[in-house]
């Protein structure tokens, strides 16, 4: 019954369905699938919700799964089990199978060389489109799925590229050589995914070749890889900068602990400097007690414009937008708007404060610190991110702690330091 | 000199240039490359600087620009121009493009309908491959960019989609109707592009038939037009979270100025609720003004716990991985995490406060308040979203303000409501 209902769904709504079971149903509506639940709905699975299912299996079974697959969805099946698991379904494998996984295995993680196929096209030169079609119609073991025909040199060095319906469209006669393009982007094989995928997007690219450090072609990397990692990217810097780990609905709850409470833990040690500082000034709130009542809207609008800025940096780092040449003119940019924004609000409070609390220079000193930590805002939330790229820090990852600490504790600085000055008392 | 260097780029890398240079010598770089800034390079800016640089063209020369793109590519340039602009590059275009182009304009902004080209391959189902490759030999005006061509009925209607490779490795004789692929991805033309790009990330697309009301195949849209809007949608997200806007460093100051300080100002009205709760505890505060110096930090790190929750569910939602059969479990999960978080970051707390303080009872109150507010933070980081989710509001826009309001109300209310139930004096 269930099997009648799920047999026409595409794998990855199979793997879509087994992502909104609870998770101790999963394993049993699997088994009740049977063979519906095979290699391509593995591949199309959530890391942590696979990790489970194949928990259950045998190293034969996965070994398997992974034969049927490209290497690239093999490797990503088998790069996340433990080591001796992974060991066991490598000898369970065919000798062939196994060193094609092996060899992607030895390339770090997230590069390249993980994300490449080794199933491709590549033809010399000299081919016309007629010897082209007639080798493909004849190679019966090529792979299914491609877009693009490499063409290489003697040492299977690419020299070209050609788009399918180029040859599709162009007499038997021509040679390959008049019909590639010849200004390719060839991908590095130890080259980041997060390059990688800026590459694809930059120059509109279907499929890149692979090439190793002697330039000669390894492997095939498809777009239809690339755009999870276009989202993962794109969206794994708004879980960084909260400090909330991985974020997915589907890791354990014991991994989302630890990766949240030291966020958390480290969050409490820059609250602390915050802290510290207020201490300075208790004298001062002891006087007036209404400053306590005020101090973390100073903070707090300060806190929002530097994640705005900080959002602003992060975003436009993670998409190349920010080079050398306009870094100071970013901050300047940044600079400017926090001026306009920290005028407008500080009139809006000061006139407030000066209103509710009959209190002419109460007002002042909320205007002017209210400005104060809105610009510091702005540069520190331009300025950090940038700061840390240059050190080859992520800037999602560092910046968030940093840029709260600053705005915090001169929101607090800046607004006891000048009631006290004023010599504020109610 | 400048020519020389930069003819050899590919257009994305001019338009990166152009980006780079500060905004005011744009038109001046434009003027001296001359032709090297064409069509394509114009379809690559950001729209911010194209505006500009569009901004100094005449309507001719941009529709003669326009004519030279697929109808996507010209309607993306097209569409952000004033109302008079746009009427006056239509009206110099040729009928033919002009009328592409006002029928993809009449389809609402962010629609399948203008993100697809209308060149596009059909055939009927009783081709042969043979005769498909015949055809695409012969008519020399089809589009020389395409992946797959689409079978259609005699109504237009699409049934079937042929990937390019399988044509080439098959014999002349095969019909395309067992050569298809009959289960397709339709995609109707009034689609929203982000659900447009979710299609093409979970079926892994290459290109994708445009249906209207009727069924009819009216255009095709393809996976490179679609990464920028993956990267984009992805993106947003986190501009959207902190109130900044468009958070294009192109933007003008004065929009972005525009956009967050709107944003800053319905801060400033939260934090005054935050404010008015500590007011209530003025008498407290005033027995014991350490009170002023930790409240804080209870705020602090309870915000940061609900940006964690808050940043894990916004994903959650954007990624159509929580649907209503697992958005209780979600919220359960939230706050699972949540009361371990909060039991560890109270203890530290907790412990650190009685020392230095030397006051067991604060260090009492100050740890009850910290879980208290970290398990509000996770109710509300995961309940908020997903309730303006399900009233259609984009979760990202409007779920941090009432985040935020919530944990720093919860933070001050709980640390100075158990203070003043504890009666600590100093
Ligand atoms: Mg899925
Ligand atoms: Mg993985
Ligand atoms: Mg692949
Ligand atoms: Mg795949
Ligand atoms: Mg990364
Ligand atoms: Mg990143
Ligand atoms: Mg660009
Ligand atoms: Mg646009
Ligand atoms: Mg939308
Ligand atoms: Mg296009
Ligand atoms: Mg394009
Ligand atoms: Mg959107
Ligand atoms: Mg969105």
């Amino acid at each position: 019954k269930a099997r009648e209902l799920v047999s026409p769904l595409h794998p990855a709504d199979i793997a879509d369905l087994l992502e909104l079971a609870p998770s101790d149903r999963r394993a049993d509506i699997a088994a009740a699938l049977g063979d519906l639940v095979g290699a391509e709905v593995l591949s199309e699975l959530n890391d942590y919700v696979r990790d489970d299912l194949i928990g259950a299996l045998a190293p034969e079974q996965v070994a398997e799964f992974a034969s049927e697959l490209d290497t690239d969805d093999a490797v990503a099946i088998i790069e996340d089990l433990e080591e001796a698991d992974q060991q066991a379904v490598l000898e369970a494998m065919e000798p062939e199978d196994r060193a094609a996984i092996e060899s992607a295995l030895a390339y770090p993680e997230e590069s390249a060389g993980r994300l490449m196929q080794r199933d491709l096209v590549a033809v010399p030169e000299h081919m016309t489109v007629g010897q082209v079609i007639d080798y493909l119609r004849d190679s019966g073991d090529l792979t299914r799925d491609f877009w693009e025909i490499f063409v290489v040199d003697e040492g299977h060095r690419p020299i070209g590229t050609c788009q399918l319906s180029w040859i599709l469209t162009c007499p038997r006669g021509v040679p390959m050589s008049d019909l590639m393009k010849r200004e390719q982007t060839l991908i590095p094989v130890d080259m980041d995914q997060e390059e990688v995928a800026l590459r694809f997007q930059k120059y509109a690219l279907i499929s890149a070749a692979v090439v190793d450090g002697s330039g000669r072609l390894v492997g095939m990397i498809t777009v239809d890889d690339i755009v999870h990692i276009i989202s993962q990217e794109a969206g794994e810097d708004i879980l960084r900068l909260s400090g909330a780990g991985e974020g997915d609905i589907n890791e354990p709850v014991l991994d989302s602990y630890r990766a949240r409470v030291r966020w958390l833990l480290t969050n409490l040690l820059t609250a602390l400097v915050a802290s510290t500082i207020i201490g300075i000034f208790e004298g001062t709130i002891q006087q007036m007690v209404a400053l306590a009542t005020l101090m973390p809207i100073v903070a707090g609008v300060g806190g929002n414009a530097g994640s705005q800025t900080m959002a602003v940096t992060v975003r436009a780092l993670a998409t190349n937008q920010i080079t050398g040449s306009n870094a100071r003119r970013t901050i300047l940019r940044e600079i400017r708007v926090a001026v306009l924004n920290g005028v407008t609000v500080a009139i809006v409070l000061g006139i407030g404060v000066s209103l509710v609390f009959q209190n002419m220079a109460l007002g002042g000193v909320i205007a002017a610190a209210m400005v104060t930590n809105i610009i510091t805002a702005g540069l520190a939330g331009a300025s950090v991110p940038l700061a840390f790229d240059r050190m080859n820090l992520d800037p999602a990852v560092a910046s968030s702690i940093f840029v709260t600490m600053i705005t915090d504790s001169m929101g607090f600085f800046a607004f006891l330091g000048l009631a006290t000055a004023a010599g504020l008392t109610s």
